[in-house]
């Protein structure tokens, strides 16, 4: 099999980033579409430094503030119409994975009439907005890759548009907007990112590239484990974070990711359990799994975390996550037949079965005591 | 200061990739301009599978096989002119550097009325043919740049056009060209990667993610050092370095390179000494000049390649690459007073004086019992 690494995106890095960089997006158009969600760009500084931006560009600018957590298919084609209506040139996105992933979706939507039936299976050409995207969360790296992940009520589950063409032009990485993120969020959306660079050194797609931007990337969200615990990140380990959940962005986009995210749509889809804790709560005893057939691969991740086995691994990810939340048996089995119809399966060096996943949500969410 | 990472290049990896993934050569025109070498392509299978892949998307070509090793201007404009009488649409390039580098300026100049005074300052537009370019040497990282590199006869060295519109769109990279090369070729280019990955580490221009690029990289072809000299290669080995010097590439495409290629050049220029050859000369000398000031950073390049110091490094390059040519003190002076003038010297964490570069030079070609 011919493996491929594409990432288009140009990144930019650096305290204050966007502002010694407006030139790059004043050939983006003469007007944008400000993608974001109800507060917290307006909380960190960002929409205001993209703003600034914008001014000293003379360029002119619309936002459209609605994206909620977990973007649905509605608030996409609503973004598209107000894009259409104030005849925007291009995007900049300014959020979590959230804000970044609707606002390819807008982006998309805004150029291509798409009937909602057929939203995930069109034929995508290249008549898309030009993007720049500002993430103010550290996790999902959308800001490097083509997907745009919808709730998608139909199919109950999280569905992605995938296309070439939703590379964002432009990603500024700045974590100084990261500041005050909460704990529980820093928390949650690093664990996001580590799964990612985990399952794509465990997807059949990775390679030389792919392996050696995830090792980085794992090694340095676990240089920040004990600070994640303790409640004590330095600005500089957000900014480990930061560049960290971009690389694991990178990987993602040439690898897909795995069962993990299969099993954690579900979580977040029916019990509300947020994105990145999902795939954390059932990282560990994914990869005691595929440990079973892989043991080398295992040992080579868990190295780049300094970590000896799995149970190392497993007692790191209990004391960032805290209290599991309950599954039933019947959520259990709902769950593992919607994973199992997810494209992520395939991806797997080892695929499991329906049984194989059964035992590692029981596992995942097994307590002290059951 | 901001950092980048930029690569759009698609790379599409392994055993008969150019075949299998010929259909992405077939959005690219009607007719293809296959720029390479006098020989090689045709000896080691490239050519014939180019020509394959062409024929089964139903598309024409012409060949131009008239690059020379460290291509001319004046190559680069005859390749154009070829290029427009035969009214390609796009380019593809076969070989090594001097081919790919030959093949940028081509499809550039091929675009774009550039008069020969201007063709290194010039303002380039976007506007250049699409290239897709098969390295069969594992050194130049060409596919991954936007760097083309020519024989500047007015300036006595080498000089490179810079554009972000030269990456070429697509890179395939198939080991298997690669069977037959000649030991001191395989040497050569592997130390030029080498000193790629290791360059980047030591430019301003660095970051996490091409850190992370040249650490695989230069293990990579670390692992490779004892069935270099010992010319034991295996496939799975030239696979390896092939995989480094894209990686190379890619990491110099955002690093630049350092003060090695600005005395490497000369090397080349005056004494017809092979450009890899002529950084892997230098090389150990300006990691000692630079331990001085940054100790820390040295250390980590030589454990990625588990060695304790630069003498042990140096060790390595000297088993490598045999008996040392002469330098006379007079010639010193004139490669130091050239190396002084390029901009690659300003790229360097610690600056060199021209006393160092003296000192570099002088150690370099320092013989035993001297």
């Amino acid at each position: 099999m011919s493996k491929q690494f594409f990432m288009p995106t140009k990144v930019v890095m650096g305290n204050a980033c966007i502002l010694a960089n407006s030139v790059l997006m004043a050939e983006m158009g003469k007007k944008a579409l400000i993608v974001t969600g109800t507060n917290s760009a307006k909380k960190n500084g960002s929409l205001e430094d993209v703003i600034s931006a914008l001014k000293s560009n003379l360029q002119a600018y619309v936002i459209y503030d609605k994206v909620m957590a977990n973007p649905t298919i509605e608030c996409a084609y609503e973004g598209a119409a107000f894009a259409k209506e104030n005849k925007v040139d291009f995007v900049i996105a300014i959020g979590g994975g959230s804000p970044m992933d609707a606002a390819k979706a807008i982006a998309l939507l805004a150029k291509q009439d798409i009937p909602e039936e057929n939203l995930f299976s069109y034929s995508y050409t290249s008549d898309v907005l030009p993007m720049a995207f500002v993430p103010t969360t550290a996790g999902t790296g959308s800001e490097v890759t083509q997907y745009s992940i919808l709730t998608n009520h139909k199919a109950e589950t999280k569905t992605s548009i995938a296309s070439p063409f939703l590379f964002p032009k432009l990603a500024f990485l700045d974590a100084k907007y990261m500041a005050g993120l909460s704990y529980s969020t820093t928390i949650n959306t690093a664990i996001d990112a580590l799964s990612h660079s985990v399952e794509g050194m465990l997807s059949i797609r990775s390679n030389t590239i792919t392996d050696s931007l995830a090792l980085e990337s794992i090694q340095l969200i676990a240089s920040c484990f004990e600070s994640l615990k303790l409640q004590t990140l330095t600005e500089k380990q957000r900014e480990s974070l930061l560049y960290a959940s971009t690389l694991g962005g990178m990987v993602i986009a040439n690898t897909g990711t795995t069962a993990v995210h299969s099993m954690g749509y579900s979580l977040t889809y029916f019990k509300d359990i947020d994105h990145g804790r999902a795939n954390g709560l059932l990282l560990a005893a994914f990869l005691a799994f595929v440990a079973e057939s892989c043991p080398e691969r295992i040992k080579t991740i868990l190295a780049s975390m300094e970590l000896k086995n799995v149970d190392e691994f497993s007692k790191v990810m209990n004391g960032l996550l805290g209290e599991k939340e309950t599954l039933t048996d019947n959520e259990i089995e709902k769950y593992v037949k919607l994973a199992m119809k997810t494209k992520n399966i395939s991806n797997c060096t080892t695929i499991p079965k329906e049984e194989d996943l059964c035992k590692t949500f029981k596992v995942s969410f097994h307590k002290k005591g059951d």
